[in-house]
Formats: structure tokens, C-alpha cells, sequence
């Protein structure tokens, strides 16, 4: 079955999904994007994901092609169209087509583009039980990363770093100290202790961390917001890492070091409960 | 006048040039560029452009969509096909579409697209007479700026910030020392020396400054590849830039700062009379 992608403004099977050669996402990455995960056919954390975006086009002087009304009626719209049970629906957003020049064209319309991905049992992944084992590479992408921008290439080569050493994901290392995964954010525990990376243009100001943080504090969790290394990850007693997609995700090897016993530890497995249990709860 | 696109084989009206919403080009900004300039119907360093084509993909593990041949053969028929006395060839080569993921797809076809722009006069351009003006920002790009890819977003902005402090362009810097402009290569020069930046992964290898440099080194001038301060630059007697479509472009004031006495350089001014000359003669 062919997917009914949304295209400004239009319901349209994928196959004729298109956008202009001319739009600025093609020719300079000129675009932000947003994914939004879906379970039992709800969204999860769509008022995080819609807010995030739009400080994403503020931070460079995009406009917002809809509100946020018609932008949870599209979501809703595009489930409902391609049947998603579980999964989950990707937005981008870009500054639109124009001839080719490094200056923002005045009087482009922005692009809006949204799909669905289809992902039965989402929130009981495989993964979630094993956990996932992690590299770690160079940071070497760009310094705005709180702009969640489809300039993902380095993130896409890292995916492939990692699975060439027989590892799931990587963790980017900047100035001895790590900022995140390659899609996500990284934590570690110590004692009773959760670390993770403080905000700032280094990383992404992830979705799903702010309300894992969140839940953590409320069930009496200590948190720490700072930088932490490689080495001082090794010898955690465990790791885990958040997305949208992943949720709460447990890290189980760091650079071939095992954590712990190997297993999914219990904070991690606690705060996917958590935050599972309370997203559902609040999805939309 | 609509102009004829080439887009993976076909020639279309540029209404009709469209990619699919699944291009990893779109999503992820995995993709490559040339720009290659047309001066009196012919190609001006065609060879060079397709040499780096090829290492940009190779960097990528990406393939090559056509043969050399074919892409020369493509790019005479765009100029040809949409009249183009003066202007460039722009390609963009992606890894193709494929359902979205981090992970390269195995099975997508690389995506092909060119389209021409026509510059009446390119070679004459008024502000190579005036010469440009550029500010500093830092340089907050990726860390392989020698594969030419579409993760242009920054130097955009840089193109932006650049125009609203009145001036055209942009020379980034990182660590203390200039890397290049937005979409070119920097230079000063100072006595009878022209310094520059020498290559390695903070600079794109360009191809106008390749043959820049051995056109300088035949006429017997000094040439210095090493980094320079933005101070050093405000202190030179003069400053240019070299990039495919601006060939050899002097620059005339540094952060407000006027170089000599604000009027384009004899150095500039003799390589870029001798960058048109040379290139013209090998153009195809």
C-alpha cells in the first residue's frame, strides 16, 4: 500500500509526493524538521514538537507555514489516512523554492511536507529489551545544533560509522566531552545519579529529554545537567539515551566496554516506563 | 522564458522539475554540488569540476550517477538547450530517494539534477570593477568543508548577515584565523605576496583557486598557503576572493575597514585579466 504524503497543502499518494528542484531544503538544506511519534494512534508530545519548530523557523527568520491548529489537524489527518497504529509522522518545513542564490529569496512561500512511518509495536521494541550499543566519534557538525535543521548528513555518516563496528548508534565527542547520539540525547547514571549534557547550542534541546527529566525529578530522581566523557561513561553503571522515536532508550555498551551487566539497567527500564505510562496519558 | 531542467535523464519545463519528498537530498542534505561557469556558450574548467564531482562522492561512498562524458554531454545541452551565452551549470548529485533513515539505503539510485542560470556579462560583472565588501562572522560550519555538499544553511546566513551590515559578503574565521568566504576562497596580499589559507578539511578545494594559484606562480608572483588573521587582512594592500561564477573578485573593504585606497587592487585586478584569459582559451 502507497503512503498518502502531505505536500503544501495537498493529500497526495507517494509516489507523487514532489517538491520543486528549486526548493531551498534541496539546494542548501535551508529547512528544520520535527518528528512526532504515534501510539495507539495518538500523537505523543505534539505541543513540545509544534513549539520546538517554531522556535526552530524564528531562529532563522522562516515563517510558519500553518498554525499550530491546522498543523495537529494535518498530523491527524495523514494518521488517520494511512491507518498508523503505531509510529510515527515526520514534518519539515523549509524556506521554499526560488532560483538558486545564497540570499534568502523575499518572496518565497515555505514548504511544508509531512509522511507517516509505520511502526507496529513501537513502544515494546525489540531494542528496549536488549538495549543498544554505542561508538563514540568526533562532533564535527555545525555549532547551532539547538536548530533542528535537515542538515544531517554527519548524523547520517555517523549511523554508518556504528554500524560498521557492529555497534546501533554513535555518540559525538566535542572538546573530550560528549554532547549526544546521532538522533538523540545521552545520559549516563552513577550512584543514583542521572548525567546528562546541559542545554546550549551544542545539542538538540530534545523533546522527549525535557519530559524524561521531568518525570525523573518527580519520582524523586537526582538529575545532573553537565558535560561528562567518554571514559567517565564507560564506568557508569549505566547509560541510556531519549528520542522521539526511541523514547527512553537503554545503552548497554559504550566503544565495546560493557555497562554494568550488560543489561538494560533499572533507571533506564524505570523511566521508559514513566514516561511512556505518562505520555499516553497526555497524547493527543 | 520557462528554462529546460534536467532532473535523473529527462529535460522538463522548470515547473515540471521536481524531486521526490524522499530524496535524501531534501531530507538529510546528502548531496554533492558543482557550479561550473559559461562564458561565450563554453564551459570554463569543466574537468576540474568533474574531478572534484568525483571526490566529493567518493568522500560520501556515493555513487557516480553518469560518466564524464556524459556529464559534459549534459551540461552542453543545458547551455545549449536554454540559450546560455554567459552564466553557469549548477548539478546536484544525492544519494536518491529511499524511505527515510539515518542509515544509508542500499538500494536508491543517486538523484541527478542541473539547471543553468544566465549572466549576460558575466565576466564584466560591475563589481568586479568596484570590488566587494566583507565583514567577519565565525565559522560555524561542519568540519568537512572540503566535500562539497548542500549544507548550506550557514553560509547563507552569512550571506544574510553580511547584507544587512551593508556589505556583500562574508569571511569566516575560526580559531583566529579566516577559513574562507560563504562560497568562496579568501586572499590578501601584502607587498608583492598573495597569502592564503592552505588546504585541508576546513576549506573547499576550489577549482578557480587552483588554477588561480598556477596562474600566479607563472606570472612569478610569491604565493603563501598558510592562515591569516582577519587584523593581518585589514593590513594587507589589497584582498580578493576566487570562486566559479565571481573567477577573481576584489575585495575592498574588511569589516569597514577600507583596504589601500578602497579601489581593486593591481594584484586582483592582473590575476583576475588572467584567470578570463587562460580559462577562456581551455574552455570546452
Amino acid at each position: 500500500m502507497s503512503r498518502i504524503v502531505y505536500v503544501n497543502g495537498d493529500y497526495v499518494p507517494e509516489e507523487d509526493a514532489k517538491i520543486s528542484v528549486f526548493d531551498r531544503g534541496f539546494l542548501f538544506a535551508d529547512g528544520v524538521y520535527e518528528v512526532t511519534s504515534v501510539l495507539g494512534g495518538k500523537l505523543i508530545d505534539f505541543a513540545g514538537h509544534a513549539q520546538r519548530l517554531k522556535r526552530s523557523l524564528a531562529e532563522l527568520e522562516m515563517d510558519s507555514p500553518v498554525s499550530d491548529d491546522d498543523l495537529l489537524a494535518i498530523h491527524r489527518e495523514l494518521v488517520a489516512r494511512n491507518g498508523i497504529e503505531d509510529g510515527l509522522v515526520y514534518l519539515q518545513v523549509t524556506r521554499g523554492a526560488a532560483d538558486r542564490d545564497f540570499a534568502y529569496p523575499k518572496d518565497a512561500t515555505p514548504t511544508l511536507v509531512m509522511f507517516t512511518q509505520s511502526k507496529p509495536g513501537l513502544a515494546n521494541a525489540p531494542l528496549s529489551h536488549t538495549g543498544i550499543r554505542v561508538i563514540s566519534i568526533p562532533d564535527i557538525r555545525w555549532g547551532r545544533r539547538d536548530i533542528k535543521t535537515v542538515q544531517l548528513l554527519y548524523p547520517s555518516m555517523g549511523k554508518m560509522m556504528a554500524k560498521k563496528a557492529g555497534a546501533d548508534d554513535a555518540w559525538m565527542v566535542e572538546d573530550g566531552v560528549v554532547t549526544e547520539g546521532t538522533s538523540n540525547n545521552a545520559y549516563i547514571v552513577k550512584g543514583d545519579t542521572i548525567v546528562t549534557r546541559q542545554l546550549g547550542t551544542e545539542i538538540l534541546h530534545g523533546i522527549t529529554r525535557a519530559a524524561v527529566l521531568r518525570f525523573a525529578k518527580e519520582a524523586q530522581m537526582k538529575v545532573q545537567e553537565r558535560p561528562f566523557t567518554i571514559d567517565e561513561a564507560k564506568e557508569a553503571d549505566e547509560a541510556f539515551i531519549t528520542s522521539a522515536s526511541m523514547f527512553v532508550m537503554p545503552v548497554v555498551a559504550i566503544d565495546g566496554a560493557m555497562l554494568g551487566n550488560g543489561a538494560p539497567g533499572p533507571v533506564a527500564r524505570r523511566l521508559r516506563e514513566i514516561y511512556l505510562e505518562e505520555s499516553l496519558k497526555a497524547a493527543v
